[in-house]
């Protein structure tokens, strides 16, 4: 058998480096900040084992079924419930599609909408999960920075007067991974209308939206507009591993979008759905359940920007506004340090992070790196920031 | 917006045609035969509460966490070992990956071998869903006709020798969907030789092979070579809606659908993955109960069978050896009838089915269809079967 026989498809594109670091972090005792996992004591167990063996027992052979690609009628409901009222419009039946995780609706957007050579703007930097579904689909891709109000939408703008014409916009509004930040309702507007203007689909993957820890963000852009497709999720709300998503956007989109997951795995799990939808039906205790992780989320990371900051003298460390991560540039100052570099010091140390490259589209964020404060035990937190700060002492009298 | 943005590969080749008519046969009362949906009286309802109840509480929150892309632990082991007998020799980690479903083994394999224009071998007819994965990767599908020993791999030689070179050959082995014809050891020797001698993949799709009714199906194909990507499922076994499924084949293969599935999809369900391993474990209970199925399949075929020879005057209907279809010209004799007009009378009467050009490669199929026996309850067979009857009296007396 010849050694080329992967298409080109399987063979451009993909990022292992993540991977690489992951199965190394998991090794021996390395504190790792890198994963993006969310915190366990989040999940709701109790409340998921009796939703999926009530749901089993209320519809006994059928929740095991084949169901419609689509998804269940019970799930779509409540998610068209909810998202009508977050973007004060209705909602027909094909502009929505149940998707197994908002990965999956990623997937098949840039799978429906990106021909090779087409351009696609995105967050830079960006999550990496955008950047692995994306790049095989041969996209060219255009990072558009994000500050301390999110998206520079007015460099879109730009890019859009110049004469270019891109086929989709990818934006993580709420809790941006890897920054944290949140792009404003004046921007979202923006990006809405610049839509709407030049004729492109802003894919908006709202992952995070619910984990707020003071105030929650603003509505999403698919409330000013009809051309965008939202991505939303039950893996931060509930948990991930049930696999149980959504995608709502313009009908031609989500159709394809839909036609497409028929081919590649038929429907997302049947039992589940139905025990997602049993959980986010009950609006009383979801609510309480939300206030509840909202709070697990908000102790966390601000006890890691606090052990960071006090452990890296010199870096600014943002206290976060939600969602999962820090970034920050731990190798700033003199002499600057790296972050591949620093990756490497710092497993030499026992800790673990993504460097900020990972994330990268056009800017380089080599001093740059994401910690998750989501995953690790919070009683390891100091730890973990000491041989951080240790690690860039290594290298810096290394060099 | 444009009505053109949806790319090359969202607006080519889909058949929408059985979508169309499921939609029109769940309306009314209609005795539908088309669906391929399992039997729900086979599902172990009680079991999967079980286990999934059990892991749940076994595992807690890491029953509901993220896993590994290629699938967890547990159920990698049980897979493994269940293959490891089937093909007689030892399975390393990178050519096992957990697939949400057989159908993403395919659309993993095509996504990862396929660049447009590629030669696939193809079952001519063919599963419908192997279709629907296959063509959005624009191969040149060369259909490969079946007879009563199954896949003509005389005709796959006569191709190879002529110079043809496929990427790959997807053959469905077992109680083939649409035909129900088994390809006997001699065929698959030959077949798994070709591959080798050649430089091609067999993509063994597997879906059936655990419904035999006098008799079990010859051994796998993966076990006359290494150069065969090996589709299991746990859909038919025990229920479908679980999407728990695998895939097994060249280490190269296996590991760039598994980085591709983690842009697709990150992984399959963590917790429905635990509970099939759960159920797959106990052999002494899967055995049992796989008879047990087998009982209801064969039982129900047969009854099908003799019901559609009964009211089929002149038309050879055979009974089938496992599986779940019906493969027959109920439009054979004097004038001829063409399965698509023959649906539209028979919807008419209040019976559905599947017409044979649906599954067509390169041969017509015009006069066949496809009957399903796993999904309608088994009282009404005979009334079906009496309106497919009518449904042809009928459109021979219109012409």
């Amino acid at each position: 058998m010849t050694d080329n026989r992967l298409s080109k498809r399987a063979q451009g594109g993909f990022s292992s480096a993540v991977r690489d670091l992951m199965s190394r972090a998991v090794h021996a005792d390395v504190l790792s900040l890198a994963g993006g996992r969310p915190a366990v004591e989040s999940f709701p167990v109790d409340r998921i084992r009796a939703a999926l063996d009530d749901t089993a027992a209320e519809l006994g052979a059928a929740a095991l079924q084949y169901c419609m690609t689509e998804g269940v009628d019970s799930l779509r409901a409540v998610v068209t419930e909810r998202m009508t009222a977050a973007i004060e419009r209705e909602i027909p039946y094909g502009e929505l599609l149940i998707t197994s995780g908002s990965q999956q609706g990623l997937d098949l957007a840039a799978r429906v909408l990106v021909d090779p050579g087409d351009t696609v703007l995105i967050d830079d930097p960006a999550y990496l999960g955008a950047l692995l579904s994306l790049r095989p689909y041969e996209p060219h891709l255009v990072g558009i920075p994000l500050d301390g109000d999110g998206l520079r939408t007015d460099i879109v703008e730009d890019h859009l007067r110049r004469g270019m014409r891109p086929k989709l916009c990818y934006h993580n509004a709420n809790f941006h991974n890897p920054t944290g930040s949140v792009t404003s309702t004046e921007r979202r507007r923006h990006l809405a209308e610049l839509a709407e203007r030049y004729g492109f689909l802003v894919v908006e993957d709202d992952a995070y939206g619910e984990l707020w820890f003071d105030a929650p963000p603003p509505p999403p852009i698919a409330r000013y507009s009809p051309e965008v497709l939202h991505l939303g999720t039950s893996s931060k709300m509930l948990a991930p591993g049930l696999r149980v998503a959504w995608a709502v956007g313009p009908a031609d989109v989500v159709g394809a979008m839909s036609t497409a997951k028929h081919g590649v795995d038929l429907q997302s799990g049947t039992l589940v759905q139905h025990a997602v939808a049993r959980l986010m039906a009950d609006t009383a205790w979801l609510d309480e359940h939300l206030t509840s992780i909202r709070r697990i989320y908000a102790e966390r990371g601000r006890k890691l920007a606090a052990a960071m900051a006090s452990q890296l003298p010199g870096v600014t460390v943002e206290a976060p506004k939600g969602g999962m991560y820090l970034w920050f540039a731990a190798g700033a100052g003199e002499p600057l340090v790296s972050s591949l570099p620093l990756l490497g010091a710092a497993l030499d140390r026992g800790m673990a992070f993504v460097p900020g490259p990972e994330f990268a589209v056009d800017q380089p964020f080599d001093e740059w790196l994401r910690l998750s404060f989501a995953t690790l035990p919070v009683e390891h937190f100091d730890e973990a920031a000491a041989r951080l700060g240790q690690a860039v002492v290594d290298l810096r009298a290394r060099n």
